[in-house]
């Protein structure tokens, strides 16, 4: 595998309707040269995260078109979930996957910022690394109320006027959030306990907002299908704070409240690197590092910037 | 990467003299195409083993080179260890990596074991699926009584008679075991004992030998150097059962004894698979699979076997 690598992770304001996703879908899918990593959708949420991949080119454009049947096919004013969203078409991020850099996915997420509001009127906020307002780094203040305190406060209040479009939300599809930033581990871990208020505690402890590990935003949510309440975590760099010190963590503090994890989640994809950290972790091995995995060990041998005495000769 | 890819691990009975072991890796690499995967000594086991890579006939020629050195430098009379072994080079079994059959490796075995013999007069058992009378298949009854009582026996008893070469062990170099089986994971656990009788006792009940788990071979084996008991494990077919399901069971059986698991350590290397199924049950996971795997399904999308509506152009 070679050339350039983008990947884009759009969240779309619905998770119930799958004729509404597979729509969204299949508008992206039309655009060449991309490719469909991932598609979850969560009821509870009510919120569908897909996850493409493709030359940036391309991925730019089937973010574009999945934006553009959103809008078409979501009312917000309708829309209820457990998740926070501004749109109908809540966040669209950039992330580099290979032979491309950051400052590549800032150029991807303006340019499509610029088309989303030229094309379909939807306002546009620029977040993470592309950006343009310090506070707007975090998603969190961009979201602040979400759609509802939005509407009223876009025009109103100049801290929270677009980067991109004039101060008005979409009547029905609110305004996106495009940004560039790295690969994300999304990770819910579900309780036996119906509380909200115990995971919403124990989200306080374990999130860097509050004082916990860094790298770690969380919240409580309570998932009314399961009927259980869950700590929904975002991990923005699993090399800092690993993914099994976050899930440690939390059945530690379920624990100290006499409530029992039933289960975990992965929301779109993990980078294997994580999962080689977890094993190594819950194995106790002492000795375990990347280059213990076959194929790890097999890639680097063949790879050119091996040691000659390490090469295989590629044929 | 293309092309045929066959993988080697030769076990060496030296694993405290590093003079020793570098000059049969030396030897071995002195092979053209081949690369070194991995290398590991250990002082209790007294002995070392050492993965290779590369086209099957490169992989041969560096066998049979680092056997050759083995005899020529190990003295299997002055050799004492906590493993057992029959040779001074004990084993060494060709595994099937990329574009390789297992026929293949069988044939290769065959060939490098005629050439032991001929060349080295180190009679040859040959093992696993190489195996050409049905109780070698299992190495334990090839290595019965190790070196000492195969002096002894190899030519009064024709059961034990060698599958190459006459019967009788080279003076100080003793026989070799050649076959060609499934990627093996030897991984060893750790008790916070200096009880070998606890080891004993566990190993017992997680093989298969003694009506455990299906593909698991485990010995109690007691590490003097750290002063501890450790549980050594063969997993011939993690997919049948995985190395969680093991590592679990060693915890709970050595609990139920008081005793805990101190560490644990993977000898040579480990499929990537198995990893991910680790930490996808360690995570208590709901949708873990392979496909999770941000790596596995960037290579999914751009393999040419992808459904096109999947397909990432390769550039």
């Amino acid at each position: 595998m070679s050339g350039q690598l983008v990947e884009c992770v759009p969240n779309f304001s619905e998770g119930r309707v799958s004729a509404t996703v597979d729509a969204i879908v299949r508008a992206m899918l039309a655009a060449p040269e991309v490719a469909l990593l991932d598609r979850q959708s969560d009821a509870d949420h009510n919120r569908s995260v897909i996850t493409l991949a493709g030359p940036p080119a391309a991925v730019a454009e089937a973010a574009f078109r999945g934006v553009e049947k959103a809008v078409e096919l979501i009312d917000l004013t309708r829309h209820r979930g457990a998740h926070p969203r501004i749109g109908a078409a809540d966040v669209v991020p950039f992330i580099p996957l290979q032979g491309v850099a950051m400052e590549d996915c800032v150029r991807l997420a303006e340019s499509v910022g610029q088309r989303i509001w030229s094309r379909l009127k939807v306002p546009v906020y620029l977040y993470e690394a592309a950006a343009r307002r310090p506070g707007r780094a975090n998603l969190e203040n961009v979201r602040r109320g979400q759609f509802e305190a939005l509407t009223r406060e876009m025009g109103a209040l100049p801290e929270r006027h677009p980067d991109i479009g004039d101060p008005v939300c979409h009547p029905t599809a609110g305004a996106t959030a495009v940004g560039a930033r790295k690969f994300l581990i999304a990770y819910n871990i579900n309780l036996g306990t119906t509380d909200l208020a115990v995971a919403d505690a124990i989200a306080r402890t374990i999130r860097s907002s509050s004082g916990g590990f860094p790298c770690v935003k969380s919240m409580g949510v309570f998932l009314a299908s399961r009927n259980l309440a869950q700590v929904s975590i975002n991990l923005t760099d699993f090399e800092r704070t690993p993914l099994h010190v976050v899930y440690e963590a939390v059945a530690r503090e379920a624990g100290r409240r006499g409530v029992e994890v039933v289960g975990s989640e992965i929301v779109g994809l993990i980078p294997r690197k994580a999962l080689e950290m977890a094993a190594g972790h819950f194995l106790h091995c002492e000795n375990f590092r990347p280059e213990s995995v076959l194929e790890n060990r097999v890639a680097a041998a063949v790879s050119p910037d091996a040691p000659s005495a390490w090469r295989l000769p590629e044929r």
